[in-house]
C-alpha cells in the first residue's frame, strides 16, 4: 500500500533524512557526544524561537510543555488570564486548574480572534494577574491570534506572556524576544516536521524570577531541573531523554536552517492563501473570519448533507490524502486541511483536485479544475513560495 | 569510528530491525491503523508484566510513569511508605514530596536490599500508610530488592503496593499479579532494548479505585485521561503519543516474544552471573551485598588509587566499551557494568577482556584472561542462556 499524504494539522510528513537520523545508533545520554547533539538542537530552537534566551527540549507532546509553561509559574489561588478560543485555549485554562490557579476566562468565539482590547480591559481590573496564556495557533479552529499586539498590550503589566505556539512555530511569525513573549512552547511534529515525541520552551528571566519563587508539584515537568542539567557543559537533561528523537529533531532543525526560517513561513503563508482560494472557490465556507485565518490549518464548514465519513472516508480510501475531522463540538461540521511542515504547492494541488472529485462523487454540482485553478492562480507569477 | 559497546544500565544497545521500525512513516496518531499498533504494544506490555490488567504506555521518560504512578494516588498529607536504598528510591519520595504526600522513609542502606520485616513493622505502626513505594531494582547500586517477598507483606494492609520495575522488567522475575503489585512502572531503555522515550504503567482494579477518588495536580501524567482513551476501541492516547518510538516498542516487545521472557531472564541472569565471577577473578569487590545483587546492572568499587577517569576513560577511548560511574555520593567510589537488553556472553566476555587489559594499564598485577575465564566457566556446560 502506498503511503497516505499527511494533511492534517499534525504529525505532518517527517523527511526521509529525518526518518533515516533515527536510524543511529543510541550513545549514552551522558556523554560528550550526546551532549554536543543536544546544544546543537538546543541553539537552533532558540533561533527558531528568535529569542537570546536558552531553549529545552523534553521528551513528550505539546501538551507536556505546556503544562512545563503553566506548572511551573502557578500556584495555588494564583491568578491567571486564559484566552480561550479552541480546544487548546480550553487545555491551558485545565492545566491552570489542574494545578490550583484561578483562572479568569476570556472567552472567544471559535473561529474568531481575540480583540487585545478585551486582554487590556482585564488585566486593567485586576492587577494580581499572574500570567496571561493564548494559544497562537488555534488547531481546533484554524484561527491565528494576534499575539504581537497581545504583547504590546500584556508588556505593560506585570503579568507573564504565556504563549502556546505548538502549531505555528516555523509557520508563521513568530517573535519571541520581539513580542515580549514570557514563555513559548511548541511541539516537533508540526511546522517544524520532525515526528512526535518533543516539545519544546523557551523562558525569559522574568519568566525564570517568577519559576524560582514557585513551589511547582511537577517532578518530570519542573523546569528548574531542566535549567540546571541544562547549564552544565555540554548541557545535559535532568532525566534520559529520548536520543532517536533528538537525532530527529536536529536534523529537522538543519532543514529548516537550509530553507531559512523567513521563507519557510512564506512557504507556509502562500499554502494557507491558495488553500482558502481553492476551497472558496468550489463553493465551501470557511469556518474561521478570514482576517484571522491561520498559515498552517484551514478549517471549513461541512457542505449541509454531507457526513465525516462521506467526506474524510472519500478522500482517505479512495484518494489516499487524511484530512483531519472537527474537535469537541465542531464534530462533524467542520473537516480542517494542514498545510504545516514540509507541505508545498504540490500538495496542496493534489489535496484541491482530490477535494473536486470527492465533492463531485457526493453529488456537488461543481466543475472540475475550478479550485485547482484557483490554487494555481495564487501561486502563479510568485517568485518565491 | 565504529559503534561504541553500550554496557551501561540505559540507554542500551537496540537492535537494527528496531531501529528501522522507527523509519516507517509517520502515520495519523488518531487513525484506525495506528489505533491497531497501540493495541498489540499495549497488549504485549500486559504480557510482559504478566498481568490480566491494562497497560498504557507514556511518551516520556521511566520518571514519567514513576510520577504517573504516585502522582494519581497521592493527595496533600497522604502518607507513603517510600523505601530508599538508592537514587531512584530517593526519587519515588521527591515525587511524593512534590506532590504533597507526607513520606515515611525507610531507608536502607545503599549495596543492601530491604527486608520485609521492616516494611511489616512500619506498616503495623501506621495503619493510615495509602501507598508503599519500592525500587524492584537500584540501578544506583546494583541491588535487587525482594518484591514478591515485600508484596506478600503490604498485601495484608490497605496501602497499595507501588514498584519502579524500570531496570529490572524484562531482566527478572517481575510478576505483577503474581506478586501483588497495584501499580508498575517500566521504561523503554533498559531490558526491553527499545529506545528511550517511552514508559509503561499498568494499574490494578484497587489502585483505580484510589485513581478515581484522587484529585492528581498531573495533567499530561493524568491516568484518568488515558484510561479514557485507552478504552476506546481501538484504543488511543489522550494527547499526540510519539508514533516512531510505538513502532520501535512494538518492534522490540515482537524481539521480546520471540525470545520468551523466560528464557529472557535466563540470559540476564547469566551475564550478571558470569559478570560477578569475572570481576572477582580479578581482585575487583562488587558494592552491592551478593545475596541481592541484581540481574540487569553490577556495581563494583573503584580498585584503590584509580579515577574515575583512568577506569571509565581508557575503556571508552582505548577499548570503545561505555561502562557508567557511580551516582551521586558514590560518584567515583564505584563503576557500574550494565548487562541488560540484548547483551549476551559475547559482549561479557569481550567487556571482561577489555576490563583486564585496562588494570593491567593501570599497573595492577593481574593475569590476562583470569577473568575471561571465570565468565567462560559460569556459561560452560549451561544449556541456556
Amino acid at each position: 500500500m502506498y503511503e497516505t499524504l499527511l494533511m492534517i494539522p499534525g504529525p505532518t510528513r517527517v523527511a526521509p533524512r529525518v526518518l533515516k537520523a533515527m536510524s543511529e545508533n543510541i550513545v549514552n545520554h551522558r556523554s560528550a557526544l550526546f551532549g554536543e547533539i543536544l546544544k546543537d538542537t538546543n541553539e537552533m530552537m532558540s533561533e527558531v524561537f528568535q529569542t537570546e534566551n536558552d531553549s529545552y527540549l523534553i521528551t513528550g507532546s505539546g501538551t507536556a510543555a505546556m503544562e512545563a509553561a503553566v506548572g511551573n509559574i502557578v500556584e495555588k489561588g494564583d491568578k491567571v488570564l486564559n484566552i480561550v478560543g479552541g480546544k487548546f485555549g480550553e487545555r491551558f485554562m485545565q492545566i491552570t486548574e489542574a494545578h490550583g490557579g484561578s483562572p479568569t476566562e476570556l472567552s472567544v468565539e471559535w473561529g474568531h480572534a481575540v480583540n487585545p482590547e478585551d486582554v487590556k480591559y482585564i488585566l486593567e481590573e485586576d492587577e494580581d494577574i499572574k500570567a496571561v496564556t493564548i494559544v497562537h495557533n488555534e488547531t481546533s479552529t484554524g484561527v491565528a491570534n494576534p499575539i504581537a499586539e497581545v504583547g504590546k498590550v500584556v508588556k505593560d503589566y506585570d503579568a507573564l506572556y504565556v504563549v502556546d505556539t505548538v502549531s505555528s512555530l516555523g509557520g508563521d511569525d513568530v517573535f519571541v524576544d520581539g513580542y515580549g513573549i514570557d514563555i513559548c512552547v511548541t511541539g516537533s511534529q508540526k511546522c517544524l516536521a520532525a515526528p512526535p515525541g518533543m516539545a519544546a520552551i523557551t523562558l525569559s528571566d522574568d519568566a525564570w524570577n517568577v519559576v524560582d519563587k514557585t513551589e511547582t508539584s511537577t517532578y518530570y515537568l519542573n523546569m528548574k531541573k531542566y535549567k540546571k542539567s541544562g547549564d552544565k557543559v555540554p548541557p545535559e537533561t535532568p532525566y534520559t531523554p529520548s536520543v532517536s528523537l533528538m537525532y530527529a529533531m536536529r536534523e529537522a532543525l538543519n532543514i529548516i536552517m537550509e530553507e531559512g526560517l523567513e521563507q519557510r513561513v512564506i512557504r507556509h503563508k502562500m499554502a494557507a492563501k491558495a488553500t482558502r482560494a481553492g476551497v472558496k472557490a468550489l463553493g465551501l465556507e470557511l469556518f474561521a473570519e478570514e482576517s484571522a485565518a491561520s498559515n498552517t490549518v484551514t478549517a471549513i464548514k461541512m457542505p449541509e448533507g454531507v457526513t465525516d465519513k462521506d467526506m474524510r472516508g472519500t478522500m482517505r480510501n479512495k484518494y489516499h490524502i487524511e484530512l483531519a475531522g472537527g474537535q469537541d463540538h465542531l464534530k462533524g461540521n467542520v473537516f480542517r486541511i494542514g498545510h504545516m511542515g514540509n507541505i508545498t504547492h504540490r500538495e496542496i494541488l493534489t489535496t484541491m483536485s482530490a477535494l473536486e472529485m470527492t465533492l463531485k462523487e457526493l453529488g456537488f454540482d461543481i466543475t472540475l479544475g475550478e479550485g485547482v485553478a484557483a490554487v494555481a492562480d495564487t501561486y502563479l507569477g510568485c517568485e518565491s513560495f
